[in-house]
């Protein structure tokens, strides 16, 4: 039997067409869910540390990872000047193949999926680390992925006031506009102490490739939880290392976020907890309700990994199917050179 | 100014019509001497080992590089048994992305070029090592590759005669077939033995993910070069060790030659020499007509970043310039979410 060589292609169209179609709600609760079920089987991956490629403006990354049926890949950048070129500072796609044969079955923008697949993850994080009852949050940087951290942690995680800072006011009030649909409290803040006071969880999703401090120990209440996402790659955190040494840390992959999180600030033997062996049970989230916790996230290959599987069946449930010649389509599998003779009639020349 | 996002996209189709177009003797030309060019400026990239994830059929790997203007990957699989499922058994697709912005500016299809840039390389390697004036190659292995590599030493090189053997007849047959229309005397041989016995330089490029010995020591005459294309993964070789101990070894980058060449079999401090070395004056390539050398060849990244600069100029000067959606393109690159909010009108559906 021959297999198909067709590549699904996913565009970020089609991405926004199955969110719009299943509901912003339903597509992060669903996302989500497929996201902490393989972090549940997390044994049953094999992982590595991404792989980067550092210029002064920016880093390229590849995040590959497998299980027994599948491989994927995103390829993603962090280049934060960016918006002044038009471009965002991050993009993303990615790559599902078969694990028995090699084969990409689908490639997918991740640019957009990103965003919801980061705010899913950070929710996964705060539902076991965050106290019981939290209502208000903090998002310090209101750039391309602050709506979603938004909508995610209203509608999994029932936040009802939001305090938005940016030192790009412009921002904010972009943030504030995209979110005026939602009944949630939207609080602009002048400052990030007025901010973060009071709030119940702190999100720091900001974008300046360099060691800021978003954050200062001063800021810090007892009981909070801090999602922090926007510190992610070698020279790029965001919270004062105090902070740090008073809190419980909890990360994704290990080997990672000591070199990519706010992780790489501290001693190589400093403890920090796997989130995954939380979900599992086999380590405590938060313990008791002065205790500061962090969520150290930098992103992980198995959050895209799950993204990629659950937009391929979004996109399929919803008939949403379309494709690219990645791969060539051999009648002999072994007479590659046989394109080169029978390909003119097929070619499409498009302009 | 904002750049654009449209993500330039490269068929097998496209590169059957490159090469239909300019001909196969001056594609392989102009491809080996971009080639040629980026070793010479080797010291210019950021250079790393392939990462790769194996399963019991087969290994999917990803190749990244850098110098200061691109960034490149490769994505490739090795499945031997993949022809049984009508797969090739190497599938590959390749990005370029400008470095300054991490924008991926094209996306090609690269199983056919990756046959295209391996012959490439292997004459690149040959011009140094084999004996002036050799006319007769065998080539063991008719499989996918193997016409590429015909074609590519006998216009580059001047091979006259091509002595072929696989264990699957067919495959030599196809071969013949395919290279019918060329000046060469063609030789289907009966055994490995009868297919290397007189010739000048032997090309291995056989599929099975196993420590094979395709090239045992008595059949190996003095002055002979080896093209040693097959053995590129862990697990995977072609050559009896004794061979590599009496001969002068070259490779591409050391590093991932030692994991995945022929050189896994020898001890860490077996001295070799890498090829740009040779190309660029500062070591010797074939110093005397009586010694035998060998090409441990793996494919390098590099090898493709030349590859994926030459279609793109090679696409542009034949005027083949189509794209895809892989990037969102947004009017505020600070507001990806609005993307949710006003695409449904956008959206294209294809069945």
């Amino acid at each position: 039997m021959k297999t198909p060589t067709k590549t699904q292609f996913l565009s970020p169209e089609d991405i926004a067409y199955i969110v719009q179609t299943k509901g912003m709600k339903k597509t992060l609760e669903e996302l989500t869910d497929y996201i902490t079920q393989d972090f549940l089987r997390w044994d049953a991956f094999e992982k590595s540390a991404r792989i980067a490629n550092h210029t002064s403006e920016g880093v390229i990354e590849l995040m590959p990872i497998s299980d027994k049926d599948y491989y994927t890949f995103k390829y993603v950048n962090g280049h934060p000047k960016n918006t002044h070129f038009g471009l965002p500072t991050v993009m993303a796609f990615g790559v599902l193949a078969a694990m028995n044969t090699g084969m990409p079955e689908l490639i997918s923008e991740l640019t957009l999926t990103t965003a919801l697949r980061t705010a899913g993850t950070s929710v996964m994080a705060a539902r076991v680390l965050a106290r019981k009852n939290s209502t208000s949050m903090a998002i310090i940087g209101n750039g391309a992925q602050s709506e979603f951290q938004a909508l995610a942690f209203h509608y999994l995680l029932g936040i009802k006031e939001l305090r938005l800072f940016d030192i790009d006011v412009a921002a904010t009030d972009k943030c504030i506009k995209n979110l005026s649909h939602l009944p949630v409290r939207l609080v602009p803040c002048r400052s990030i102490a007025e901010a973060v006071f009071g709030a119940d969880i702190i999100t720091t999703i900001t974008a300046d490739k360099t060691n800021a401090t978003i954050l200062t120990p001063e800021m810090i209440q007892p009981g909070v939880h801090i999602n922090g996402v926007g510190g992610d790659c070698p020279g790029k955190t965001e919270l004062h290392v105090d902070i740090l040494l008073r809190s419980s840390l909890f990360v994704e992959y290990e080997p990672q976020t000591r070199i990519e999180g706010e992780l790489q600030q501290l001693p190589e033997n400093f403890a920090v907890t796997e989130i995954r062996k939380v979900l599992q049970g086999s380590a405590k989230g938060r313990t008791h309700n002065d205790q500061v916790t962090i969520f150290d996230s930098v992103g992980f290959a198995l959050e895209d990994y799950s993204s990629l599987r659950y937009m391929r069946d979004a996109a399929a449930s919803l008939g949403l199917i379309h494709s690219i010649a990645l791969i060539p389509d051999l009648i002999n599998p072994k007479d590659l050179y046989r394109l080169i003779g029978s390909s003119s009639q097929k070619l499409v020349k498009v302009k």
